[in-house]
């Protein structure tokens, strides 16, 4: 009886011991599988020129100019103007509100975090005026958990379908007014007083939706001192959860925000 | 004896499963430890301001201008304009070698990989001209173990103590001639032929040293498709080995290079 006890207790660590072999293994490898390809790293920044879609009324957004060519110097080298909000680009906590952290002062720490990806691209096929609820984002947390400390929280809203097709992608009306999806104000306040997350992200041209006038949730994310992530490319390849994203922003002194390179570390 | 025997086993997997369970732990917290903090995160990256160390010549290198403000607009924004090559900044194959990838072609994959620290400070110290050779990357890894493929390979020269004092940092002669430290010719052959590296980085002004005319070692990675990391800070809290190093080029399309934000994952 004692001998059979024994087998089992044994068989069992040596199962253990597999498993936990294994998942150390596997684990390693997200960064360390990098290099190899096992771990797929995803791109969610459009490459800048002056032809993308800017905020209405940003004229000149983007130049670049040459100052060095090979005919002439041997080498290629070039000057670059633009704008701190055009292209995927980042919001500092700056660009709202009057002594909150500008693009350079961000804590290193608080750009790589677990991206949530909420998907609300039927409500958005449905209503382009659609905001990501507070009730989306308790239905993300049903099906995987409750959204990680630190986390990147990303409204999938499929919007960058119509990128760069500047009038598609404002969607005016005749009135002037704007038409594309963003965050709603109960969904900003859950994740700014419920919830511990870094920043908000979107691949439209602003986390406030379209119509917005006072831009709500810009006043109540950057007050609380997160960042957003705007006009995000390629949301498709990630998963719901699992992917962490490297949120990279030019680090300008005082800067209201800048060019960011978002990756994500696939699981 | 049997009986002993397979005490023995049964603690020996005890302590196997123990450790590898703990294992999988510690590995699985260097990306999920980052919200927490026991993952730390290093940032390698200089605030972009006008008064940094240009390259000699590049006259207005940088210019921010207020385009919104609290007092006006009610809220903060600024157009900013800089050189490719200024502050920390990435060199793209593109930079010297016609046909090369420029910085928004550089794959993701590419841009994380594991830093391999190489400490010539004392070297640095007898000669401001040292150039890291061939034998150094060696003797790293004699030390270390094999140069990982997919890695960023950093010269620690000490030379950002210098920073950001102009004078001190260029440490130009009477007669006009830089001087500061960099890569040899041996040690770029060696990284672009024997070993499959993804990228050099220095903290000073260029991967090749102060006196050189023909940027020789420019020639030789950007050729190979390797790209640089220049001005590179806070070197100093990096490990010699264990590291992961996030390098994110703003992703100017077309571009030769472009400022870059150098993150360092440690273990």
């Amino acid at each position: 009886m004692r001998r059979w006890l024994a087998l089992i207790v044994f068989l069992a660590l040596v199962v253990v011991a597999v498993y936990a072999a294994w998942s150390a293994r596997s684990v390693a490898d997200r960064l360390a599988g990098v290099a190899s390809g096992r771990t797929q790293v995803v791109d969610l920044t459009y490459a800048l020129n002056d032809r993308l879609p800017a905020w209405p009324g940003d004229e000149h957004p983007f130049e670049a100019t040459a100052k060095a060519t090979f005919e002439k110097e041997g080498y290629f080298s070039r000057g670059y103007y633009l704008l701190e909000h055009y292209g995927t680009h980042m919001d500092a906590p700056a660009h709202f509100v009057q002594g909150q952290a500008t693009v350079d002062q961000i804590a290193p720490q608080r750009l790589i975090g677990s991206a949530v990806v909420v998907d609300i691209q039927e409500k958005v096929a449905a209503d382009g005026d659609y905001r990501l609820t507070r009730r989306d984002l308790q239905a993300w947390e049903r099906q995987w958990g409750r959204i990680p400390d630190g986390a990147i929280v990303l409204a999938r809203t499929g919007w960058a379908a119509r990128w760069p097709d500047v009038a598609r992608y404002r969607n005016t009306d005749q009135a002037g007014v704007m038409h594309f999806p963003g965050f709603g104000v109960d969904a900003a306040e859950f994740l700014t007083k419920e919830r511990k997350v870094s920043g908000l992200g979107i691949d439209t041209l602003s986390v406030d939706y379209g119509p917005s006038k006072n831009f709500e949730v810009h006043r109540i994310t950057l007050a609380a001192g997160l960042y957003h992530l705007e006009n995000l490319a390629s949301m498709e390849r990630l998963p719901a959860k699992g992917a962490y994203l490297v949120a990279a922003p030019i680090k300008l002194e005082g800067g209201s925000g800048g060019a960011v390179r978002v990756m994500a570390i696939l699981p």
